[in-house]
């Protein structure tokens, strides 16, 4: 899996905007935080068990999408000025969960 | 680009630990929302362009790659639970944007 | 309902540190929405019923209280900083959203 | 400062919607993490120079203090639900950080 194709997407639309100076890393990290709180906001008055059928309102499932996209857009935007290998970073964080977090053992294994 | 492999391993990781009931839409997006504050906390205080340079320390580097993967994890569990398409929201948010924000001609256009 | 003495309280708290250069709103709103992430989180994996009997658990108690005065920490200082009276702020919103979402008529106003 | 008055203001405009039972605080924690987003946006695209000179543009002066109204009506609504006394906790976790951060002595108090 690589990100590159989605990354050089969102530096071509900024690059054409005249908005690379404006992508630092400091700007990217609050531009993800905003979208993350649009996201938040969506779910805010539902219940847990509304919030699973959220997908089945055609208009609340349209602006989840979007705001789920936006959060990844500025995600993948951060990690390409950073030079972070998203998946990577992803797969030794849940190695280090492993370790935080263990499981419990399964029942074949506990034999 | 597939995100299901790392999708399978986040359901994994939580199903082992009998997660999988707190994984509703509502709660995840709360989660994201409070790994992209914690994300946004690491360039605080540091000037645009300190952010710029922020990877160069090694303990500073691992806090922002690590608060990326949170992020990461969330938005993947989310989008797994929602049954969302996140390459395609993306690629359907750019189509968007370049509407409501078109791009200058490039010279070449424009002869 | 002054706020100044609380504002005067944290701004020479940071005073004496020599935090007054960090704290430029844009920094003061990016730890307010770093604040606002912890506070969140406190509350993620709560159910909404368990949610409203959370400061019966003296540990979480103390983490929510501790978390808000952080957001209002932040909210005061941002305030203060860019001179803003949050009592006129709050009041003159509320009066905007009167309007925005009328409340339907009281029976006595009916009549 | 007693925030009662704000906090019953809230509460009223609140009940005469019908919002009371959506005003968990688990809800609340998140319509607060969305508004701080909101604020956070605000400030994103510009540099700390720029944000220290925010509220000379009146719309965006005007923006910002709606967001910094919004954040205080939901921190308001929290406490009053949760029964947390703002200022004592605010106090309180100043006494903390006096501990955890020692402020360099004053000349004064050296000699």
């Amino acid at each position: 899996m690589s990100m590159a194709p989605l990354q050089q997407l969102l530096a071509e639309f900024a690059d054409r905007r005249g908005w690379g100076p404006y992508h630092v890393p400091k700007n990217l990290a609050m531009a993800l935080a905003g979208e993350a709180g649009e996201l938040v906001a969506e779910f805010q008055w539902l219940t847990p068990e509304e919030s699973a059928r959220v997908m089945r309102d055609p208009e609340a499932a349209d602006a989840v999408r979007m705001e789920m996209a936006d959060v990844f857009s500025y995600l993948l935007r951060l990690a390409d000025v950073l030079d972070v290998d998203l998946e990577r970073a992803l797969r030794e964080k849940v190695a280090r969960n492993e370790y935080r977090f263990p499981a419990p053992q399964s029942p074949t294994l506990e034999r």
